[in-house]
């Protein structure tokens, strides 16, 4: 997906924000937006967004003097909804249609983004909330959730890899995976992260933290970027990630870098922001789970 | 008043906006930005906002390849204030406070903002809405809004200049003008412009066109920035600023731009942002009539 024109104001609000959540120092905050400033006529908007997002993130490493400026956020984050896991299986396992249900909590997931709530928010809220949008019981399949498609592909799937995307979120993604290994226990799960410290996003340590490893398979995919570039990405992921034969792909930062690329790619996400939907046709706070074709 | 961190994200935001408000290609849109942002590391925060804004408005006036970009939707704004100047007339000298009223309406006029809602909106609901918003009858003072002392200033005044914002809303300040004349038939009114074209902020055609030289003499300030910036101001209209014994400064790029200067000056305008919100302690769409100490 291309960058919008609209995600540019956005970016110096996000330097704002994330700045101030980090706990810099005004003058750190202006130097960043100033870096940004100067960096974007070396931005045509033909890049992604998570590959302009990179640059912003590497300055606030160097402003932070800390590799992984998030680091505390995503470990509260992890440890914050691993709390809740055993009533995310509850309600994923007492639902009518486990799977259904998992998948919408991974939504849920989604949604509650610790990086762009940093005092944290009403997690039970979020969840009932996201859970009452749509009809739980039924299985009509809409354009932006082709949740028939998903479990058709999971049935004939024997590779599937899960490409994550925020700390905390990974707790609900883990709930999604351990449902689809009790109905398709044939199907071998990887479940990837980045490559290094970039915002919220997992790495290694935040799957096995979240107990990931205990369902799937945990690589990194080497990628820097908030959302996978695969051009950017390592080489031996890139051989495990085209023999996989469907990917999940995770939030709205892999579906901006993953959006164009080919391939059985199905999209789990919450809609954010004005651009993403306008760029797909849902609303605001959507649940999308959609194919690529 | 200096440029809060905040400003800088809405920056961006008014480039894109008011980009698309006057019609310009993707591409000169995204050359404004990379301009602005190439310029940001030369615009220390303890500039005002107004002279930032100048710099970008002067973008567009390039991109546009049309001296004053504005033109059309300040013609706009001035015919359909000028379609209402009957009612808002019947409005004041039927109220119990008829220069109480008159100054609640010129606050009206200042949300009433054409540049930012291009496509036009509910005049009449929203004279309606700010009218209810605080008692008309009622001449309570509160720390934002100084009518006592406003009205005590104008008894001993004998210039007083009113420094002007937007198109459409001069509408609104002919009636309060024309009520302050009605009350204090001895004082000299003078209405102050912009010197060149700058974002809807009003020109010497304005205020002529709106008929603001049947209640007072109109003359430009020479400001080529969207708030008076004094420093930058003709000498001439410095001379006659400094001879005036009240000035009233009309809306936020003014209150930016005047808010540090000395004298006495009162500031009247709605809050339509947060840092102004923060700035001053009030609330959204607030109205604002305080006395420079």
């Amino acid at each position: 997906m291309h960058t919008s024109l609209d995600c540019l104001p956005c970016f110096f609000k996000q330097i704002l924000e994330a700045g101030r959540m980090l706990g810099l120092p005004p003058a750190s905050i202006k130097h960043i937006m100033d870096e940004i400033g100067n960096e974007l006529k070396h931005f045509p908007l033909d890049m992604s967004p998570p590959e302009m997002a990179y640059h912003m993130q590497r300055l606030f490493a160097e402003q932070s003097g800390k590799d992984d400026p998030y680091l505390e956020v995503k470990t509260l984050s992890n440890n914050e909804a691993l709390a809740v896991i055993d009533e995310l299986r509850s309600i994923v396992y007492e639902s009518e249609n486990p799977l259904k249900t998992a998948v919408k909590l991974a939504c849920a997931g989604n949604i509650i983004d610790y990086g762009a709530f940093p005092s944290g928010i009403d997690v039970q809220a979020e969840i009932t909330g996201i859970l009452q949008q749509q009809g739980m019981s039924t299985d009509t399949d809409s354009p932006l959730f082709e949740f028939n498609a998903f479990r058709q592909a999971l049935k004939s799937a024997r590779r599937v890899m899960y490409i994550a995307d925020n700390a905390g979120e990974i707790v609900f993604d883990r709930v999604l995976l351990e449902t689809i290994a009790r109905e398709f226990p044939l199907i071998e799960l990887f479940f990837v992260t980045r490559g290094s410290p970039i915002l919220n996003d997992v790495l290694i340590k935040d799957a096995l933290d979240c107990g990931l490893d205990s369902v799937a398979t945990v690589v990194s995919s080497g990628s820097k970027t908030p959302g996978l570039v695969l051009s950017k990405a390592e080489p031996a992921f890139l051989k495990l990630y085209h023999e996989a034969d469907m990917i999940i792909s995770k939030g709205q930062g892999n579906f901006e870098a993953l959006s164009d690329e080919q391939g059985p790619i199905f999209f789990l996400f919450i809609i954010k922001c004005e651009v993403i939907m306008q760029h797909i046709g849902g609303a605001m706070r959507e649940l999308v789970l959609k194919r690529n074709s």
